[in-house]
């Protein structure tokens, strides 16, 4: 069914040339890093939070939907139309509006860059903590959207914990105003974090303050092999349990080793790795390093050695960063999901996982950000093979359960989407999905902002 | 209007002797430390989740108000039942019902004193960072629902960045139970850190899992005069600028230190003075303590000197403890509010105050978590001078309107209630308040939850 006439005049009147109906913009805004695919009817480009006002209100009027992007990479599909509507991309609306050092907050536009604000905060010694791996394409408002994070979260916290306020569009086409450059509040609901995580389906962001951090004089890296994966993971709990918190807290399973040696890294044949970086001053560095290399030690422990700032921590980053792109000389199908567990958990998830792995025939790597139970899991398959396939997408459903059964959660940071959509309902038991819904309703009731995304049918 | 004797008959069944309609429980249980009263027609003390979940249902049909209430410590009359109805205590769920070590958190119930969970903690090296004034009487419960504070908030955040999971009863009588023992997720609304500050009108929390901190192994402060607040409140922001965060930065101006000064303390007469506090370990302490004092020194700085852990740092905290009772022998009447304005605008809101001080002919004392720009801004006055108390209650809207002005909130940990209820339409504009409304109905559609609080007619 295509937009309504009355519709498309209103909205080419108010957008200009930020209102596209050609095929190109449309399939330039069709899919996101989940490799689904839906053309929507039109991509609006507002430049204004009136715009974006006058957009879904609407929409509204018209019952259409609106699909709020950001740079395309999520992995759920979060950000893929398929119930057609208009796409509202942010990328007219990425303006870095302040940045306020004396009070450690930015004022940004949703559309900016993850990356371009970390460069225009480093004049200022400071940074915004979230730190996909995407940070080099991904935007702020995709970061919001999903409660992005990355290795950093462990010391400094996700998306949620370092926003401020915000100014968004609700469902209905109010423009709401929530927290503002200050760190504390007791004053009215918390919409702010409410909103963040939302996928875009309770309001479109259009002005975030983010909380920024120093950044720190000195860093430096601990690498630590271990016998196996329990015996790093009793590592991490010991890591995290000690009062100096490591800036990052990185793990890799067995397989994911073995794909770093295969491809020419030199890490012998150990049972788990852990990265564990260090951040502080020049003075408290080599006491905060000893004192991660003392609770990395213990039982199981093969060989540790240090990456001071330079050269050797580089590397160190680089075999974790070249990870991901290797899994691909595995198979060229990859299902990548990132459960959390509880820390105490680990163990259990990863032997779970080898479990699986063996039971379907498939590689399954494991690694990721230990610090926070947020372990990605990499199912590995040849898409040509149907029946590789069909075990692959099988064994999914398994290690949600399992990460369930542990008392985690179906993912720590790529967000439901439509791919783990399906599971809401065995994370969640009917009485909360409903009181989730009744807030959906709340903020959107006739259920334009995104729709069919996050929350089961 | 009592009761319907239908409803009571079902309650006192249901809750045995944890149904009281006696006047001396009803007395008991009327006030809070804002010296509010209004008599409940009933007291519940359940003992389970599935009582909680009976009761609201019972209290829906007839539509009958419920009040939650910690331990009654609360400023601002959240916990008073203005309406009526019946106000359940926590008394009787008070258990603490795990300590889970190697994964950083505690499961509760809500009626657990804060003081007692951190004596449970000490053993296991842990704490739960939520310090309010209040802690050795009040309970978690009490601090989820104003998402209550404190000085180590400025290090390890306010209660709302320390609960990573709740359970709890909506006003629809359904449990619902989001979050657990991980501390990454992007799965679903975050209705955890919805719940916390909504002071009992969107939900009863039954339950909570909480994140904790280990305990640092080494304390000191440090206790820097100032000439006037300006150069104070500079200094705050030159130590939050810098990446070693204090455990604690208190603020205290002028009024202040003279109020000690009367009261026997050593300390000069200074426009102004901060309490620094450091933590880490025993190596890093000194480095720590360097960088915080290198950061506090600056144009405007008096005199500084350094408490070790011991008899000399707790005389520098029993100082700032003494304030708030010293208070009384300026004036037995206090208006003691919590506003937040962003740091860079402490001065402001310092030079403010006093003008508001000087034009209204009263003392008014600032003090307070000056990392956080949360400073309690006491209003004193003469209760039984008619004409005082008057200028004192005029007062007060114009610091609300100073520290809104500021581009501050209405409150950093007292939360709003019933005093600053009023003022809510002054902090955010209608269409917020309407999206914050139109939520307080998806989880509470009979208004049953606390009403009458928190958000204006």
């Amino acid at each position: 069914m295509p937009l309504p006439i009355a519709l498309e005049t209103e909205l080419a009147a108010l957008l200009g040339d930020g209102w596209r109906t050609d095929t190109a913009t449309r399939q330039a805004h069709a899919s996101d890093d989940s490799r689904r695919h839906a053309l929507p009817h039109a991509v609006a480009l507002p430049r204004t939070r009136e715009q974006v006002v006058a957009l879904v209100r609407a929409c509204r009027a018209h019952r259409v939907p609106l699909i709020a992007r950001g740079a395309g990479t999520a992995t759920t599909g979060a950000a893929v139309p398929t119930r057609g509507g208009i796409v509202v991309s942010f990328a007219r609306m990425n303006r870095l509006l302040d940045i306020r050092s004396e009070d450690r907050c930015a004022v940004v536009e949703p559309g900016l860059c993850n990356g371009a604000l970390q460069a225009a905060l480093q004049p200022h010694g400071l940074f915004w903590p979230p730190d996909p791996s995407s940070f080099e394409s991904c935007t702020i408002g995709g970061n919001l959207a999903t409660n992005a994070g990355g290795p950093r979260a462990v010391k400094y916290g996700a998306t949620r914990d370092n926003v401020l306020g915000l100014v968004a569009v609700t469902g209905t086409g109010e423009l709401i105003r929530v927290g503002g450059a200050y760190t504390k509040c007791s004053s009215g609901f918390d919409l702010t974090r409410l909103l963040v995580g939302s996928e875009g389906t309770l309001a479109l962001i259009v002005e975030a303050t983010l909380k920024l951090a120093p950044r720190p004089q000195a860093q430096a890296g601990l690498r630590a092999f271990y016998r196996d994966a329990a015996s790093a993971a009793a590592a991490v709990s010991r890591l995290m349990a000690q009062p100096v918190v490591p800036a990052m807290l990185e793990f890799m399973d067995r397989r994911s080793l073995a794909l770093l040696r295969h491809n020419g890294s030199d890490v012998p044949d150990a049972g788990a790795m852990l990265l564990v970086e260090a951040d502080g001053s020049f003075d408290t560095l080599p006491d905060i390093l000893a004192a991660l290399g003392a609770a990395a030690d213990g039982d199981g422990l093969l060989d540790m050695d240090v990456a001071q700032d330079g050269i050797a921590r580089d590397k160190l980053w680089a075999a974790r960063r070249a990870l991901s792109p290797a899994l691909r000389t595995i198979a060229p199908g990859k299902i990548n999901e990132d459960v959390v567990v509880p820390v105490s958990r680990i163990p259990a998830l990863v032997a779970g996982v080898e479990a699986l792995a063996d039971a379907s025939a498939l590689p399954i790597v494991c690694f990721g950000h230990a610090g926070n139970g947020n372990l990605h899991v990499n199912i590995l398959y040849h898409p040509d093979d149907t029946a590789e396939t069909a075990r692959a997408h099988a064994v999914l459903p398994r290690v949600f359960e399992l990460a369930l059964a542990l008392g985690g959660a179906l993912s720590g940071e790529h967000g439901i989407g439509l791919s783990k959509r399906a599971f809401m309902a065995r994370a969640f038991d009917a009485a909360t999905l409903e009181a989730m819904r009744a807030v959906k309703h709340a903020l959107d009731p006739d259920g334009i902002l995104n729709p069919g995304k996050l929350l089961p049918e």
